[in-house]
């Protein structure tokens, strides 16, 4: 009875298939300025869902949101080199406002960390003011060349955490703890996405930072993203800033200084994490609507009991909506597929007549006969079940594309289709330029239990290579 | 035992009071590029209370949230004649991205008609389209010269909302909707701010409208603040930008839009509307904590007793915080004085003896002993009290300075210190030269009820002449 699906299949052109469900969706569509993105009602919508998620997560590891400008002088870009030669080929400049040309170029943040930075120097004055947990969520703009909706756009939504603290360690904690507590722990629960965690190899780190942890997670297609990450930026911010504080003994110290992001590119990483070939699957926690109610057929009872049902589910906090679509039951049925609603609630005059409706789950496409009555209870579970079982799926997809080979050529077989995990003293800088020659990357370095080195330099670490977004 | 003022007093030089509450309130710095701003957290805990109650308010009435971009092509400005000539001066131009100059200049957004109008005329196809009803949260930029933290800055947060519809009445009837259940309920109900609603005169409308509400409230100088407008904005940008639908008669008709805006001046709106020379005073329902609890003295059962009571109001979700300041009792006090937080518990020795604790309001200065046991039935009490005690106080400030005056003459010698009601007959285009001349102008025009009227050639109207921010 699922409608057919007006998208192309995954398995014929999957970059076509995602343009097709972020158009179809009504998710997202290009800007007039190339690479920006305008986010549609219901593309906003999951986001909206996710930055509550985050933002509760963060503020639970004692930070807090601030602002800061949009516009940094572009003087600031030169403080700190390895920052200015990573983001140089990507900024966009303002020469003029006001009618009239400016003295300074200012540019539009690629980041933050310089202008925070200049604040936090002028903010902390002593070990008691540390640590100073500071978040932000702002639009940014890093030049695109070749833009791609949600995962790669010329402007982005994100949420930048700054902080700064009194010695490497504290730093380095934090970091891990946002990696753990808030990425790690939201893309498992609530976006039902595993996760490879690790650090960068040192020609993928941020630019500035001396350690960037990251999360990968496998996409549909077998390829990586990089869903979120989390810089150690050492002293090299605090020395470029000024940023001092004044110790227990009276003497000034320079800040270790952490910086960590996660973008609308999430978004796209939800997609292909689940989508198939009939539209988006979403998980229930992060979905905008958890149950469409749907009339089979236009008619007073049926429309009674639609509105009934949708009563009783917002009163229980159930996140429903009621299709008022047009068109045949069939055409609004491919409809609420391709958004990736979890749970469908089919009202017929047939069913009603014996107090039932037919319950459909999204992700597995299972269909069950539920009493009217048990409708709110059995809501309530499928959001769980799908919740849990969507995780499963995701993983047990995962791990059997992730192969342990023990040479680079087996690794770059393995690659092609999904994830390759090789000793990383297999690699070095020449492994590295010869998976670049066949689009792949090391995209982290995990100790060989999954947890999280603290340096590259660690002996025995395994590398995760995989092509990728 | 209030603590000694550190502030400039209010009636010495209230815009150097104004200066001195913002920072040492640490509310927002000045940023690096002329008049940008820095929102530091307490400020920004402000906005984020102040967002979501104008958001859900918005989503009640039927409003969806999207994100349109940063970047608008110059040549967008051009496509409506009076919106170009309003917004040209503060324009900031993007001429260099990507490392080349650009083939045509960028604008960074002032405000979003021209590039939402682009894509309501891709997404609306037929009547059954309509209202198409959209809200977005975002950053604009006009170039300030005279820039003044929170309340005219160079870069700003707010909402901006934007709707299509099919006919004018339709445009008219929402946007007052929006303007009555959003913005006035909002500073009405949480910030505790009475308000004069009514239609801006011809000479002060939004560039491209054909008729802007707004909702003007009195600072404590006598002076008045836009809160908050809506705007009809006919068929202006529909034909600029062809936003047509298709009629139930099968014909292609043009839409009618509206947009409507709220912005972080609002924190600048509540600071001067009910602070005094200790400082802030918060109404409750916007404060980011309610209710501080202050140990009197560093003592073991103290902080014990401290820490009791501030479990049991979180509990009740009572939003409450433990002083942890350092320096004497009355430097902590002056300092959440200047904070405005509404209730202060006080929790000394010799009170605890008796199971007594000290609670004193903010806004009144009232000290009240209260049993240990009825401290949060007195806190819940108290912030029903005090918001609906700060309105009436604001309402009775607002009302003695408010005059009515039947000359121009008259109405500019009481808009020195207040608002003064003169019959818009009297005015005219003459008349505005010279309230402008005095630093004045006509604020709004109501029927004599207060009601808002629908265009300015009704006969009988009122106009609020004020100084103004």
């Amino acid at each position: 009875m699922a409608g057919q699906s007006v998208l192309t299949p995954q398995s014929e052109d999957f970059p076509k298939w995602y343009q097709d469900v972020v158009a179809k969706a009504e998710m997202a569509d290009n800007g007039p300025v190339r690479g920006t993105m305008v986010i549609r009602p219901y593309g906003y919508a999951i986001w909206e869902r996710m930055q509550a998620a985050i933002d509760s997560r963060i503020k639970a590891t004692g930070a807090q949101n601030a602002y800061f400008p949009l516009f940094i002088p572009e003087s600031y870009f030169h403080k700190e080199a390895q920052h200015v030669e990573g983001f140089s080929p990507e900024l966009a400049v303002v020469t003029h406002a006001g009618g009239e040309e400016l003295a300074e170029p200012i540019v539009v943040r690629p980041t933050s960390e310089t202008v925070i930075g200049e604040f936090m120097a002028k903010w902390i004055q002593s070990y008691r003011d540390l640590p100073l947990l500071l978040n932000q969520w702002a639009n940014v703009v890093r030049w695109e060349l070749r833009p791609r909706l949600f995962l790669r756009s010329s402007e982005f939504l994100w949420q930048e955490g700054h902080t700064a603290h009194a010695s490497a360690s504290d730093a380095s904690d934090y970091a891990k703890r946002i990696h753990l507590e808030v990425y790690n722990d939201f893309l498992e629960s609530q976006l039902a996405v595993p996760t490879f965690l690790g650090i960068k190899p040192p020609s993928e780190r941020f630019a500035g930072a001396t350690n960037t942890m990251t999360c990968e997670a496998m996409m549909r297609d077998g390829k990586a993203l990089q869903m979120a990450t989390s810089h150690e930026l050492g002293q090299n911010f605090a020395r470029a800033f000024d940023i001092y504080y004044q110790n227990e003994e009276g003497q000034a110290a320079l800040c270790f200084t952490t910086s960590w992001g996660a973008s609308t590119r999430l978004v796209g990483g939800l997609i292909m994490a689940h989508g198939d070939d009939q539209g988006l699957v979403l998980p229930p926690a992060i979905a905008p609507t958890l149950a469409v109610i749907i009339p089979v057929r236009d008619d007073e009872a049926v429309a009674a009991a639609c509105q009934t049902l949708h009563t009783e589910l917002l009163g229980d906090d159930l996140r429903s909506a009621i299709d008022r679509g047009r068109g045949s039951f069939g055409r609004r049925l491919t409809d609420w597929e391709i958004k990736g609603v979890p749970v469908r609630i089919e009202v017929g005059p047939r069913d009603l007549a014996e107090g039932l409706v037919t319950i459909v789950r999204r992700d597995t496409g299972e269909k069950m006969p539920v009493a009217l009555v048990d409708v709110r209870a059995r809501v309530r579970e499928l959001a769980d079940d799908i919740q849990r079982d969507m995780y499963q799926a995701a993983l047990a997809f995962r791990d059997a594309k992730t192969i342990d080979v023990s040479t680079l050529d087996d690794a770059i077989a393995a690659a092609d289709e999904g994830f390759a995990r090789l000793a990383w003293d297999q690699i070095g800088e020449s492994g590295e330029a010869r998976l670049k020659a066949e689009a792949m990357t090391v995209r982290c370095l995990q100790r060989p239990d999954g947890a999280i080195p603290a340096s590259d330099l660690e002996v025995g670490l395994i590398a995760i290579v995989a092509k990728s977004y």
